[in-house]
């Protein structure tokens, strides 16, 4: 079986069940999913529709923001809901700063704190926390933790069943401590996902939309494979792609697209 | 005397002759320039009519960009341009991948050998090549050396009277082990510019023109600054915004707002 998995975000466009059908017929058995979509179709009807195809959800995007109001509250239905739809994992992308702030360091304490805090929920749930590093460009608005290093260190303090790390490539092959913080991770078993995308330029406005799918950029994302499965990781290979021009593709278009650049810059 | 400098890529379209004469109305006597200016208004013009202002000319940008073909003789030239304006040091912004490529590591091994190459040239003519860490998010187009610690790794080899580093906040703000590489820098002596910005989102599209004035975003320039001074910094903290919204602003306006944005949140 492939280690593929189908990332939700990569065919933002897809409707759930032809995503589900779409993944069936490709021979693709384990999809990543974000809240809203999940929210939108029903939380239950979602969680039936993918069991029924025999897909496994292999994370949930995504808990974090902690600087916002609110924040514990939605934590927890947020956990709630991987648990529900059978997703081991919970993704964390841990927001910026609060508006007007300077205090990046305070911004990653209380990032720590707040994971604190929901771990008790995560276990009782049987749902991993996984803390992902943003690329430093997102470190104002949507992000403080921007390395590898950084989000090892934040979930250091707790229990390794309850918390782990997103590799993406997308947001860490600039870092040349990646390496040595892979084989760390490995080490305190923290790895939890591992997603991989392409790096593009020009960014365009706003620098969300911007990924490519793996082949498309200069990501060695098969040196980034290889150095997860090095470090004790056996689990999926997520492709998520945030791109506004692959999301006006056709659906099975980008999936075999997808798949293509899987085989030929990621797997082997 | 105020350690303020302007360099010119804040005011980009304030002709020369009425940046100098702005400063001395404004009483900053101390300007970074750019090559492509100097080379517009004619070099030993330029060396003259700064000089003959009693202006100090901190810097000049730039030099590096490793993977152009003809980069030995650009480097060199730029060398000879420095040395002609008086100014001290010449910033070297080191380049982006090669087309096609996606060897970060060979890409950075180079940029070191090239450094190397240029050292005798730089000694002779006594200007000083400063490496500049950019942000990660112009790792694939613009530079490959991305944090402080990179760019004191590179310099390393080399001896302190030819090569150093520079510290430019927009670039090295989010990054926890700045302050930590910050105290090597000085340990080693290679500070050797220092400039501030500050970060503004959303970023628009191509991320080079998205800055803002010191105070205007969320970087903490003041604890920069204090740490580059304890650290054994004595020299000029340039402030240093690519910007469309700054640029349409007349330099007068700008400069008065550099400075204001200095005073308030960067020094002291």
């Amino acid at each position: 079986m492939t280690r593929f998995a189908l990332n939700s975000a990569t065919t933002k466009h897809w409707p759930l069940p032809d995503l589900v059908a779409g993944c069936v017929r490709a021979g693709v058995d384990q999809v990543g999913l974000w809240r809203e979509e999940v929210a939108a179709f029903g939380l239950d009807k979602a969680a039936a529709l993918v069991s029924d195809a025999g897909l496994a959800v292999t994370s949930l995007c995504r808990g974090g923001f902690f600087a916002d109001p609110g924040w514990e509250d939605d934590n927890r239905r947020a956990i709630d809901e991987a648990a529900a739809l059978g997703a081991p994992v919970l993704v964390l992308v841990s927001g910026g700063l609060s508006e007007g702030s300077r205090d990046l360091d305070g911004a990653r304490a209380h990032v720590g704190d707040a994971i604190g805090r929901l771990v008790p929920h995560a276990q009782a749930a049987g749902v991993k926390l996984a803390i992902e590093p943003l690329h430093p460009m997102f470190a104002a608005d949507r992000c403080v933790v921007s390395t590898l290093g950084q989000a090892l260190d934040l979930a250091a303090p707790h229990p390794v069943d309850a918390v782990g790390v997103v590799v993406d490539t997308y947001h860490l092959w600039w870092d040349d401590q990646v390496w040595a913080q892979i084989e760390r991770a490995g080490r305190q078993r923290r790895i939890a996902c591992f997603q991989v995308a392409d790096w593009v330029t020009p960014l365009p406005a706003g620098v969300l939309l911007g990924r490519g799918l793996p082949g498309d950029g200069c990501v060695d994302n098969r040196r980034f494979r290889r150095a997860v499965d090095a470090a004790g990781y056996t689990g999926p290979v997520e492709v998520e792609v945030f791109s506004a021009e692959v999301w006006a593709r056709p659906g099975d278009e980008v999936l075999d697209a997808a798949l293509r650049g899987y085989r030929e810059t990621v797997e082997g």
